[in-house]
Parts: C-alpha cells; structure tokens; sequence
C-alpha cells in the first residue's frame, strides 16, 4: 500500500506558501506517496493549481475551517480548534486515513492535540520529541526529549532511551544505536538522582546498547547515536545549537562582506562554503519526531522553508516504512518483561 | 597597592608548561601587576629563568610539595592535598597575601576548596561558576552557573542573578545589566517550579534589571548581558557551545582542504578567517569565576594555552580592581533588606 501523509497546511510561520510547493515537490521525485493537505480549500486548490496526472491522483485535499495560531495555549487550541487543520490532520492518522502527519504548528499544541487524540504506547507515560543533529563523524546523533517533558522520573529517561534507540535503528538502519545519558563533567556531583538512577536501569538492560554517560560536546563528536536527557535541558542544548550556529554564520557573512578584498575571497570560497553549508545545513534536520504515540507526528520548525518542509515529510515517510510505534511498543514490551523476570 | 595574583602553575593539563609563559607574558605587558607562581620550586625557577629586573621584581615563587590531579576526587583533594600549589594559591588569598588566585585544576577540586578556605559571602548559600560567552552584538554575554549546582532553589537562582549582574556591571562596566532567566520556549508548560518562582522574585527587586525570560538561543544574540540558570543547564550549554564551535571548525578545515583549487581559496581568506577566529576565539573568553566567594579564584579551562591561560590572569586582575566580592556582597544586603522591608 502507498504510504498515506497527512499535511498541516494551514501552520507554520509561512503556512500553505510552504507547505503545499514542499508537497508538489516530493511527489514530483517520488511516486510511492499519497498526500492530503489539510486546510482551507480554496486556498490549497489554488495554490496546488494544475498538476501532472500522476501528481493529482496522488494528493487530496481535506477541508479544515480553523487554524491553530503559533502563540495559541495548547489547552486553548484542544478546547476551540476542534476543526482546525492541525486537529483534523491528526485525526486522519487516528482513523487509520493516514499512515503519519507532518505540522509546523506550535509544538505545545501539536504534542497535547496528538496526546489526546492519538493517546501513549502500552508501557510509555509520555511522549518526547526527537530529532536528529549532525556530527563530525558525518552521521547525526539524535537527542530526546527536547522540551514535552520538564519534570522527569528515572523511568521515563529509561523510556526515552529505548524510544530513542528503536526510532535511531530504524531511521538510520543502525542495529545497535549506542546511546548516552546526558551529564555534566564534575565527578563529585555527577548528575542529580535522577540520571544516577536511569543510569543503573539502563545499565542494567540486555537489550540497550548502552555506554555510559555524555557531556553537551558529545552531542556533536558521533561517539554515540542517541543522547538522553530531560525536556529542559534538551532544549536549551536545542536552542543553544542554534544559537551558536547563527551567531558564527552572522561573522562569516560579515567578514566575507567587509571590502572589495574580502568580497573577492567569498567569491573564490563560494564553492566551499556551499559544499560545507550542506554538511551542516539545518533544514536537512528539519523534522522532529513526537515519538511515543500510536502513530507518527512529525513536527517541522515554524519558520521551515520549502526544502526544510520536504525533510519533515521525508522523516514521516521513513517511520512510516519502518512502522515505528509499532517497533517501539513491540520493543518496550519485551523489556519490560525482561526486567519483571529479573525482579 | 599593585594588584597581587596567585597562580597554580602545577595544575591545568600542561601545568607550569603553560602557566609560566603567561605569566611572564603577562608581567611584560603590564607594570601594575605582581604574580606569585605557586607549585615546586625548582621546577619554577628553572621554567622563569633569568628575567630583566622590573620582571624579577614582580614575580615571586612560592613552593608547594604537592599537586591535585586533574581526575582527583575533590573530598581526596580536600583531605590529602593540604600542600597542593591549589590549595596553597587559595590560602594565598584567605591570608591577604593575594588578592585573588587563578587555577586550571579541575573544577570540583578548585570550587570545593575555595568554598572551604575562602567561605562564602555573607547572604549567598552557594558560589556559582561565572563565564563570558561571545555574542553577535560584538559584546559578551555572562552565564551562570555553569556546573557548580545542580539541585537549585528559586531563592539561589536569584542569588546568581545578583552576582552575575554586579559581576558583569564591574568587568565590563555595563551600568545596569539586563538580566535575563533561562527558560523553555513553551508556553503551556513554561518552566519549572523554580523557574517561575525565581521569577517572581526578579521581578519584585528593584535594583535588578530583570528583563524576563530567556532560551538558549539567546545567550548568542547580545539582548541580554547576563544569563541565570542552575549548574546543570548551564554546564550542558556551555558544553554544548564548544561542541557546535568545534564541529563548524573540523568542517571548515576539512572543507579548505580538500584539493588545489581550495587550498588555494584558503590561501586567499587566511586574513578573513583570521579575523573571524579572532571575534570568536574561545581562547579569549577563557576564565570562568568562582562567584559568590570571600575573595576571587579564577577558573581556566584545563587545556588552555599561554594566550588563553593571559586572559584568566586579566579576569583576576579586573575582579581585584574592581573589588567584586565586596560589591556583590554590598549590593545583596542592600536586596535583601529592600526585601525585608516589603515582607
């Protein structure tokens, strides 16, 4: 069966201007792919415009008179937003119509719609979101949670960390994802309770290829694969990320752009800086996983462009293919049993 | 008075290698500067050599039979290392003899210590470990606390706010810091308890130029000139940030290397790259403070070189000039009997 996504098209800072060129653009490189973008109608009718035959019988379009604003309150948009893009596009994979969903809408209400619409896997108290950032190993290390969950228990970072390794294994055709539990360096105070104690769960489970403790830079060296840590702390290292990032781009621009001198060397680089912008450009990255779930969410970033967007819906294609939730729970279920034995 | 700096020269990764070029650096460059070089003797006298006589005049060498290890537990340090050249650069400053020290020993050993001999500051429960972070404004941007504690309160977070803002109005002379909260984007679940809490208490405090929350991202951005945080965020962060800075630099090189023609385009941005490195150097930034201390210890990165290891001298000398465990224990009496007078 053609896997089937559904599109928010109505969220997102750009909305359907982004989303629907980054739909007509995947189904023009790959034919194995249904597509139904959820929005106002007239407006995606428009913007989707006349198509190729093989193109049109392979997208709908799916009414939805509301729209979830980005600075919505989750609990608001879970409340008044019952026929909002967002909200139907989750539906659909509720109803089994879709196989995945993509949003670029605010994360708080995507993960508390999907929460209530889609409910957790047996054996997961709450969901995380994941992504994946690059390394310089050239492969990318994925890192959860990035801000569902603040508060956590040691059973939830455990959680988290078979979440991680299943979705890595299948994502990246890993078979034994190492995984770290993110730490700060000073021994006498390593890590609060918490991370001591998901530490010796995890130490402690066959089926975990567990390694041990990692610092922040590990995130970027590729000594392992997936990083462990609370909602909080993944997201400021998140945003710290970008921060950086942004803030070196902003100096390279500025000093290629000083006088004629400089112009002429950015010319000369321009191949290079190319070539190294695609090694660590981060809409490759774009597409985050709400993982925990019966079914698949992917969020997109807000402020996604239309090659970002295409990354979100590639990351739904792939759990779809490898049937994540499915592994997640098949995976969790015999750990669990494991660890009951050993009790 | 001249300013008189203690120096553990046997700590660090290279040790007296690195700490007595930069001091001697340091001595050549300024005349209103006294060092005293702490570690063993004969080792020191050998590295400083024979100098002109305003050096020899300024620089004293005091011997210590001992030194912490870098992987050294800090209760091992505490009870065993009485002679360390750490634990004789802080009784230095306990005794009046120095007016701050500077160490790249390890952090747990160094803060344990200097808490130890040196206590804290009248109103402060714990010290924090301050650093400067490059922004894009041109200008830096304080954090704390970087690893120093990892279990906060609401009140501590505030006690943070109030170093780092008197810190920051001191070094950098910045009249009125913006103090910014480090916090989660999301609304819905926005911060912890903590959080929230502290910044109530930020909020009600006239003389702090509290500006409200902030996320990771923004430590780059130059909007705030001091970031507040508890020791495990902030250490994750920092980290994280030489992980991003180190990955973008692996990929530049890798990218300027790959055959002729980049080379060649290497050649030709050499002054570009140079001057980027320059705003951007970590190597500047080196010299984290022990905040919240009767006195000032200067923490270098363990790995640092003679250029970085000159940059923790001039922190020293700066914090000693400017008086900034007197200031902040000045400005912190004041809060709190404002404090005292609305309850």
């Amino acid at each position: 069966m053609t896997p089937r996504i559904a599109l928010d098209a109505m969220s997102g800072d750009q909305g359907p201007e982004v989303v629907v060129p980054a739909a007509l653009q995947i189904l023009s490189e790959r034919d194995d792919l249904h597509l139904i973008i959820v929005g106002d109608e007239a407006t995606l009718k428009q913007q989707v415009g006349r198509q190729s035959v093989s193109i049109e019988q392979r997208i709908s379009i799916r009414h939805a008179g509301q729209r979830v604003e980005m600075d919505e309150l989750a609990s608001h948009a879970l409340r008044y937003k019952k026929d909002s893009s967002m909200r139907i596009a989750i539906n659909l994979v509720k109803e089994g119509v879709a196989d995945a969903c993509v949003s670029a809408g605010n994360t708080g209400a995507l993960m508390a719609t999907a929460r209530y619409v889609l409910k957790t896997l047996p054996g997961i108290d709450r969901p995380a979101i994941i992504t994946a950032l690059p390394n310089m190993e050239g492969t990318c290390t994925h890192v959860l949670d990035l801000g569902a969950n603040i508060d956590v228990s040691a059973e939830q970072l455990f959680q988290f960390a078979v979440m991680g390794s299943v979705l890595t294994q299948a994502v990246d055709n890993l078979p034994n994802p190492r995984i770290g539990l993110l730490n700060i360096g000073q021994e006498e105070i390593k890590g609060n309770e918490r991370v001591k104690e998901a530490a010796k769960l995890l130490a402690a489970s066959g089926s975990i290829n567990y390694v041990g403790f990692v610092e922040g830079d590990d995130i970027f060296k590729g000594t392992v694969d997936v990083v462990v840590c609370d909602g909080f702390v993944g997201n400021v290292s998140l945003k710290t990320t970008e921060g950086v990032a942004k803030m070196i781009s902003h100096y390279v621009k500025q000093s290629f752009n000083q006088n004629l001198w400089t112009r002429f060397a950015a010319l000369i680089s321009l191949p290079i800086i190319k070539n190294l912008r695609k090694k660590i450009d981060p809409r490759r990255y774009n597409g985050a996983s709400l993982v925990g779930l019966r079914g698949i969410v992917i969020k997109s970033h807000g402020s996604a462009d239309v090659l970002s967007f295409t990354y979100a819906i590639k990351e739904a294609l792939v759990e779809v293919q490898k049937n994540v939730p499915s592994q997640i729970s098949h995976i969790l279920a015999t750990l669990l049993s494991e660890r009951r034995r050993v009790e």
